[in-house]
């Protein structure tokens, strides 16, 4: 059996007794009832993922996936291409947004290079990033695929992989990206998933112009008459409109909920993957948190596919990298917290309400 | 002078240098313009209150200030009067959720008796918390004042002296409060300061229903009618209508911003003791930070009387006891980690945005 399936396999939904569990603590808790709100809601589900009354959030990483995208040269992205080895090097010196946030909040920082168009192989040698580039940025997808079907899957399981190997030392998981020109792919990736219209999806990206972001949807539109991908079939959608990136980020976040831990879903791109991931299998969302809303319109349309009507934070981030996922694993601790650390009103020896 | 007059004249706006010093690098920080929106916002207020490119943020004080209501002789909370001295003992024993919001923060939390309606010489006198009780709760606003004019200045000084007291030890602040009853001189401070009409500011609480939310409504228009307090005199509005631990949290407000120390501004009760700083000195608003929105309808109005129309968090909820501020201590932290970590175009050797 191939690791996509195995996978799968092991990949059920949250587990209702430690929900009800964790719900009749949090119902006892020495404060007005549920008063710390979205944390509380949070906390259940975290019982619900790790089957646990003590969810373990310690170990923290944070997951950048990189690839390029060949549809670059349709001047879709106000960066030149080259950004995107730029940015890698920029991770591994730890002078990017990413790695402020992440030390922040205590995580670790992995760079996996999916597909960058660049010559990455020191970085690899050092041990600084993880090889698992798929080829050298992926195809024009104005005028066709961005993958074959075997690089489709071999992206998603690369995520897999990455996922298995940081697995024995890491309880959650934060998934990142860089790719210059991915908010292209990731609205055609929305468009086929929620059914919206690509001008309700499409924003300004890294910051174009009226004139440019005319352009952009113009091009989204191209790019979905010349592949129209099936919209059952998440392996599909990734070959056609996709990215290294994104396939990496979906497999990370499949690899994830077969580990039953919770995966913190940063902004635009990989909620893209997370559409791929869910596409694939859906009982995935069981093991997602959003961690922000972007400022990326189609951002909303594809949490709410995703069940997710209120992320964790709504900052006007629209950076990616795993920013507000990192920032947000504050919260994920808080909540444990909540649920682990806080006295009962009998605990506590305090009055209930009045009845 | 008396404490009062001496903190007042150290009050300063923010250093507009500082200011343009921190949008100058952050405008020029190796990601897409402003991509981390309103954290880089915070970082140059930060930046403006502390007059440093490099804020200090590091060690952080919670103030947690306790008070009985005379007023809670009226019904209008659904938990009984002995409740604040008890989460008291829960806060002092770190079984709160304060204790679990601040060590997930890494803060400490000071807990600060204001005039609770009970013997707490033990706790003081083991240097549990600090004994700065006026009375054994306020008088009943719904027939009188809540304390002298002298009490109001004594409560609001006592708050000057924590700051004092903690200001070598800790470069930032968090507000807190503790006191059964609270909400109801909040909103009649807010009806105060805002303008707005009762109903559109009272909320429930810690969980009235229709009913009790009704009865609230009517007592709160009786302690403005009975009180009429002069909407332009923070200390005649704290005697009229306030709280002790109110008028401590705007002591401790106005000793922070006289020490050029942000102040995080938690909810409700906090937000309401803001208000009365900022009647006696308008500057402080340049050292408040919002920390969240509350499920309060009232934190809205005050929070837009005095300049924010976007607090950092809104996770629903309703505690008080300093819980937002401690959270969103770790987005302070973030703000500065953007400011002073993450490195520019040039240092990073990226290229900018076409032109």
């Amino acid at each position: 059996m191939s690791t996509l399936e195995k996978t799968l396999q092991k990949i059920f939904p949250q587990d209702t007794e430690s929900r009800t569990l964790a719900k009749e603590r949090l119902d006892q808790l020495a404060l007005p009832h549920w008063a710390l709100g979205d944390l509380m809601d949070l906390a259940i589900e975290l019982a619900g993922m790790t089957r646990s009354l003590h969810p373990p959030v310690g170990r923290k990483a944070i997951v950048t996936m990189a690839g390029d995208h060949g549809v670059t040269v349709e001047g879709v992205s106000k960066f030149p291409r080259e950004v995107t080895p730029q940015m890698v090097y920029n991770f591994v010196n730890g002078g990017a947004g990413i790695n402020a946030m992440a030390r922040q909040a205590g995580a670790k920082v992995f760079v996996v290079d999916m597909g960058v168009d660049a010559d990455l192989n020191d970085l690899a040698k050092a041990g600084k990033i993880i090889n698992k580039k798929i080829g050298l940025g992926t195809g024009n997808i104005a005028t066709g695929p961005a993958m074959s079907p075997a690089m489709a899957r071999r992206a998603v399981e690369s995520g897999i992989d990455v996922a298995n190997q940081l697995g024995p030392d890491f309880d959650i998981f934060g998934t990142g990206d860089m790719g210059i020109g991915n908010t292209t792919p990731s609205t055609a990736i929305a468009a086929v998933c929620t059914g919206k219209t690509v001008e309700e999806l499409t924003g300004r990206g890294t910051g174009l112009d009226d004139q440019q972001l005319t352009h952009k949807i113009s091009i989204i539109k191209k790019i979905l008459e010349v592949n129209s991908p099936n919209s059952r079939d998440g392996l599909d959608i990734l070959a056609k409109v996709g990215g290294f990136e994104i396939g990496g980020i979906a497999g990370l976040i499949l690899g994830a909920a077969a580990q039953r831990k919770p995966v913190l879903i940063d902004g635009f791109i990989s909620t893209a993957g997370a559409l791929i991931a869910y596409k694939i299998e859906p009982f995935v969302r069981d093991y997602l948190i959003f961690s922000h809303r972007s400022v990326e319109p189609g951002h909303r349309f594809m949490q709410e596919m995703l069940g997710c009507t209120r992320p964790l934070l709504d900052l006007n981030f629209r950076l990616g990298e795993g920013t507000g996922a990192a920032l947000a694993m504050n919260l994920v601790e808080a909540a444990v917290a909540i649920l682990t650390e806080v006295a009962t009103f009998s605990e506590a020896a305090v009055a209930g309400a009045d009845k």
